[in-house]
């Protein structure tokens, strides 16, 4: 089927109109930065990622990753290897990096587009520097300067890569029951025993070394998430002078069979197996593992949102290529056969595909955008203002983010027909590999609560209600502007949006937890909306003239119409309470 | 995982209260069929569909059917063959046939009953009797008496499959654009030659003969659907004593590799490749194949769209399972450890499902019901109300009930969380077999334009007005019977939905086109409603008394707070009209 187009004329357009991404470079840093050499740069990495990791994506699922128990090895999916040095060689990992670790100092924002090419072009490989960049923001805020010395730079420029070890068999959701352990050692270092399940990447062939941060408890620990330290236990531990070193007590004992991105390798790990224990040494402070997990956790979470979105777009550029192509049917009767892309339904289908992507891409960017303003703006007040609106998105990046990049992946199957269900064609494996995005990095309910029980008190309900304001705003330009209809609809479901918060805030915690999920789809429809709102503003003085700008018009009326329409039941489900939820005993879900 | 449980006790409730089996049972030929040979019916069956169906379903997706391309042959996979042997020789094929030939003068909403249970054991195996079940309907409405003698016995029976051959490769959805050929026969038989694909179940080793229908043009046929004839295609062709005759010009040439439904071997069969042509004989008129057609179509809508709710509640009942087994995080802080069950969201996405499904078997159920009312009732116009009623609900039944199908497999893949990504759970498969049911026996998008093009028409609109005012009638019962809430919300609904079909059914045609989907899923989800508050009000006046009626209430409450509740907004985005659906050019839609 169709190859990958990385869309770089909507992500430019994402990053200048919603990301602001011309106040971002003016930004101390960031100044050396022109907006030619972000044209540049997005349109090379773009071709590289159409060329070199879009190819290699049906093979990653057909082939996969194989584990030969043997040895403890994993071989990657055919062309993995070479891939991955193209990348290296090109330097394109080290691109939104510090400059004192080797990285191109470039703003987070320019990153997220990144990530959204190569996850779009191949999402299973592209998980491997995704947890890179995680591993990397974790020890760049917490790892000593040595333990920067030593990591840092071969991570920054992708020599090594890194893997985040939470889960184990009883502890997913609650990272709190984890129980690997770490012993001291006389040497200062940490002996780590333990299994550790879903370690994506936890063993591959394409770099010398991989570094894992592992989470585990120290003797005497408090119980819970409290007495979690956070550990480095390289695959092999480097030596002082930087070189490889002995062969660590690491190993890679199964690897999951799974449902999509199959040329990823999902791996169980065993640490301590062989007796002496793993050799690991601690990142910040015992029992403070919390805080670096939540550093690589966060930074993950947008990135598993821009996936949802990168698999969208993905499945999207299938089923327009094939609506285009496939004739069938006749939209009006008597004539000839029409491609399927003039049939009303089909275009409905479409439509809804495409005007939630740009929704997202806004959302997602905004958010790496704020991110950006809070690690560099010179006023500490918007540095932190920043840092909340980021904090406030994120649940919403990753969940409304996954959550429609499995309901946009399931559009481009029906939109293929019985096509899409035969292997071949490839628009199935979007639809399997997409499936994982709400589940993983936090599943996308506990994405509702941390809006609902976190989120939504930031600054005492500023930060949230700041953001809405600032949607308002936007109500009022296009109501300036000669949109009104898009306005009164945009100021209705923030009005929506703003009393389901109050109701849920100072409501009992059960009802919150109960509601969470429909005002966490209601929060995120209505940012898309702002998103959409802004967009309308920036195509409305030139869609007479340019096909770009009457397309992006229509396509937020579009998301208005169909998409923002369901704010308000979304909020009357938010807060209908737990009664109902609550009611039943658990044997009377059972079918007997 | 879980095994399957058949879930007796509810699919008896929905006959009773909301199929209203009673009253099914007092029509002229169902006098000898009492309330307890129903019962017993539906435990034995429910039974067999445990031990025997279900085993086998986890080894037809891994190891799936497989084509030996030297001899045409297909192996099903392991277990099939011993399964419907088992299944032929109980005679529960025959079960709601009529007694003429050979079956049981069953209802035919037993019979639905019936197919939900090994549907919900087995959606692979089960697509095999569907199909045979739809071929003995169309030749039982149209095919001569010597036909039926030769083929209907051995088809109710079981001894023999049926298939349906419509498809194509460039006629999907377009089934006019057909070119299978059939030439005259000097015996009044005819030659077949074509290639058709998507073939269920056309070639297999559990049965001694495969009867085909297949679809193709006589010479000079008129062009698109008016020029289709109906043809039986044996594959061996039999003799006039009834034993097997010899091997007909017709084989698989290929099976495809497909998403799901692993265990369903899915054909390419080739007619005619040797060169005479493929053995035929024609059931009906010539050039009035369509109508057999429908016949079969719309026995396997209604039954695909049971599939949709099996699958629904096999997923549901794999996830209820894992949620009482996990334990994971606290729901209220600084207990010990709890199952998931306890998590509001958990039970949310549990209800979702479960009210869900339960509106969906009364919709079906009513639907097939419905269809008994027609063929048995004394009264013509009692007749033909019912059969308007029925010809109303099928695209509700496919559609909805197979989209919800994809939505509540997905939920249960959510419910187990990571673990639902690997496929040895098996929640997975369900995730993949779902998907078909929206595509095949006519897109979801088809049944929406069945649904207001042609649906809404019937009798001047009124067959519609009448199912509306039913619905209503039940929102008076609800007031009566103190369930004023409810009864407010389902008036509502009604409302909207009333005041949608007379806009799009008095607006263009393209308006209808672009807001069928979303008035499919509003009058389906009204439907929904008329059927959980039937159930209320069934379960409202034992509800302080016994657990299951209490359950009733409480999951008819939450379908009319979380469900209902968006029927208004779905309204709204059905009558949006097509001017931002029809305004981009093809090429508007690219990404590049």
């Amino acid at each position: 089927m169709a190859s990958y187009v990385a869309p770089v004329r909507d992500i430019r357009f994402a990053l200048d109109v919603l990301a602001d991404l011309p106040h971002l470079l003016t930004l101390p840093g960031f100044e050396q930065i022109d907006s030619a050499t972000v044209d540049e740069l997005l349109a090379e990495y773009g071709r590289f990622c159409e060329e070199v990791f879009a190819p290699i994506d049906r093979d990653g699922d057909k082939v996969g990753a194989r584990l030969d128990p043997a040895t403890n090895k994993v071989t990657t999916a055919p062309g993995f290897v070479a891939a991955y040095k193209q990348y290296l060689d090109a330097g394109w990992n080290a691109v939104p990096f510090d400059p004192a670790h080797g990285g191109g100092g470039f703003p987070w924002v320019i990153n997220l587009a990144m990530q959204e090419m190569m996850n779009g072009a191949n999402l299973a490989f592209a998980l491997g520097p995704l947890l890179t960049q995680g591993s990397i923001d974790a020890l760049t805020h917490i790892g000593t300067e040595e333990q920067q010395e030593k990591y840092l730079r071969k991570m920054v420029s992708g020599e090594w890569t890194g893997t985040m070890n939470l889960t184990e068999p009883q502890a997913g959701s609650d990272v709190g029951a984890l129980t690997t352990k770490a012993l001291p050692a006389p040497d200062g270092s940490w002996r780590v025993f333990g299994q550790k399940i879903y370690i994506t990447y936890g063993e591959h062939d394409m770099t010398e070394n991989i570094v894992h941060l592992v989470l585990a408890r120290t003797p005497g620990a408090p119980a819970g998430t409290k007495g979690i330290s956070l550990f480095i236990v390289p695959k092999f531990v480097p030596n002082d002078d930087g070189t490889i070193g002995a062969k660590n007590d690491v190993k890679c004992v199964s690897i999951e069979h799974k449902l999509g991105i199959n040329g990823s390798p999902t791996c169980v790990m065993a640490y301590g197996d062989d007796g002496e224990g793993a050799i690991g040494f601690m990142i910040g402070e015992e029992n403070a593992g919390m805080r670096g997990m939540f550093i690589m956790m966060n930074n993950a979470r947008l990135s598993v949102g821009v996936q949802g979105l990168a698999v969208a777009e993905r499945a999207y550029q299938d089923a327009v290529q094939y609506a285009m192509e496939r004739v069938q049917g006749r939209v009006v009767a008597g004539g000839a056969g029409d491609t399927i892309i003039g049939h009303p339904d089909v275009r409905r289908m479409l439509l809804l595909m495409k005007s939630q992507i740009e929704a997202v891409r806004g959302l997602t960017y905004l958010n790496a955008a704020a991110l950006d303003v809070a690690r560099r703006h010179t006023d500490a007040d918007t540095r932190q203002h920043a840092s909340d609106l980021a904090d406030v998105l994120i649940p919403m990046s990753k969940g409304w983010g996954t959550d429609l990049g499995v309901e946009i992946a399931s559009l481009a199957v029906q939109v293929f027909g019985g096509m899409g269900f035969v292997e071949e064609t490839g628009v199935a494996q979007h639809y399997r590999d997409a499936r994982i995005l709400p589940i993983y990095e936090g599943t996308n309910g506990i994405q509702a609560l941390d809006l609902v029980g976190r989120k939504l008190g930031l600054r005492g309900g500023a930060a949230f209600n700041d953001l809405l304001d600032a949607i308002e705003g936007t109500a009022g330009n296009l109501a300036d502007a000669g949109l009104g209809d898009m306005s009164i609809e945009l100021s209705f479901a923030v009005g929506a949006v703003r009393k389901a918060a109050t109701t849920l805030g100072g409501g009992e915690p059960l009802d919150a937890m109960s509601g969470a999920t429909a005002f966490l789809r209601a929060a995120s429809t209505t940012v898309g909306g702002w998103m959409m709102g802004r967009q309308a503003l920036a195509a409305h003085p030139s869609a007479a003239d340019d096909d770009y700008s009457a397309a992006k018009l229509v396509t937020a009326r579009f998301f208005f119409e169909q998409v923002l329409v369901g704010v308000e039941a979304l909020c009357d489900q938010a807060v209908t309470g737990s009664t109902s939820i609550m009611a039943l005993r658990p044997d009377q879900f059972a079918s007997r």
